[in-house]
């Protein structure tokens, strides 16, 4: 057997185990596009029955950390009612049907900001809560994008572009301005991956 | 005036600036712990109208890095029926009437762990969502905590306690084993903040 040096053995803890809940009754409340909620009446591996728990259904969301051949990261800003707030985001959309996840990414960074182009990998994977969220929320990192037409977002969105330096996303990031936690926690995972 | 040197100016963008959404009609269509969801019609700054915007309303969430005497970072782990998955996590929890976002985040601590004391402070806010969810989410970091009693949850929940070393959680943090965006981004904050 070839010795092999210089190979950590990795230290990642084993998966936990635990019992899935079993669902004793499942009644979706309701079908649209931002609101499909399934109730259901669940039983715990310790016996405890919950009579209600919700489940939200949401296709997979995608986002992007997109940089400019300039390394210029392409930022957007938008209302968002939940909050009822104003904040800087990534790009960031759903998952069509037919669309693997970085296709997706791609025609959001299109329409929301006209940028394309570069290079794109998969960077993360999350959850925005797996207590109550059925779908995943996949990063790309893209690299080297560039403007290659001009935004055209969906009937009424109001969406600004903007370009920001690594040093003032680390600012927004310091001040806890990135609220979303779906693109703060791959901003701080980027900035750790690739320091300056 | 005295001149202060070394004191870099901040480089942090200032705030975008949109117009809230015009609520036109709003109703609860339900008010349950886990379910109270708003829908609401609403104009946005373009005049575009939505029908039915969905929010839903929590109250503040909580979780904590909690650190021991001896260097161990404090996990927990369960079922997580959204996701219908089992993954490690944060302990975290939500603020109850009364309290204070520390004072939940050690009463959620005691509860699921035991343990408790050390030295806290306030991390982190994000949001799980700003587009559809109206609550914060406050991450403390507590160092120097130790086992205090013996864990007591709620009834039914079925939780596992873990001490891990900073060298499993990066591993489970390198592999997007913590998928909980609530809790990725607060880690992955820590790391870069803290580094060996």
């Amino acid at each position: 057997m070839t010795r092999r040096k210089n190979i950590k053995p990795s230290c990642k803890p084993q998966p936990p185990q635990h019992r899935p809940y079993r669902v004793l009754e499942s009644e979706y409340l309701a079908h649209e596009a931002w609101f499909t909620p399934r109730r259901e009446r669940v039983e715990l591996p310790t016996g405890a029955i919950v009579p209600a728990w919700y489940v939200f259904e949401f296709p997979d969301w995608v986002n992007v950390i997109a940089l400019t051949k300039d390394d210029k990261f392409v930022f957007i800003s938008q209302y968002r009612h939940g909050l009822g707030e104003t904040r800087y985001e990534l790009v960031a959309g759903c998952r069509e049907d037919g669309e693997t996840a970085e296709e997706s990414a791609r025609r959001e960074l299109l329409e929301e900001t006209g940028y394309g182009g570069g290079r794109w990998e998969q960077f993360m994977v999350t959850s925005a809560n797996p207590s109550n969220h059925n779908n995943r929320v996949y990063t790309f990192l893209a690299v080297g994008v560039e403007k290659l037409e001009e935004q055209h977002t969906e009937a009424g969105e109001d969406i600004d572009v903007h370009l920001f330096t690594r040093e003032e996303v680390e600012a927004l990031l310091a001040d806890d301005e990135i609220m979303q936690c779906l693109h703060a926690a791959p901003l701080w995972k980027y900035m750790l991956r690739n320091p300056f």
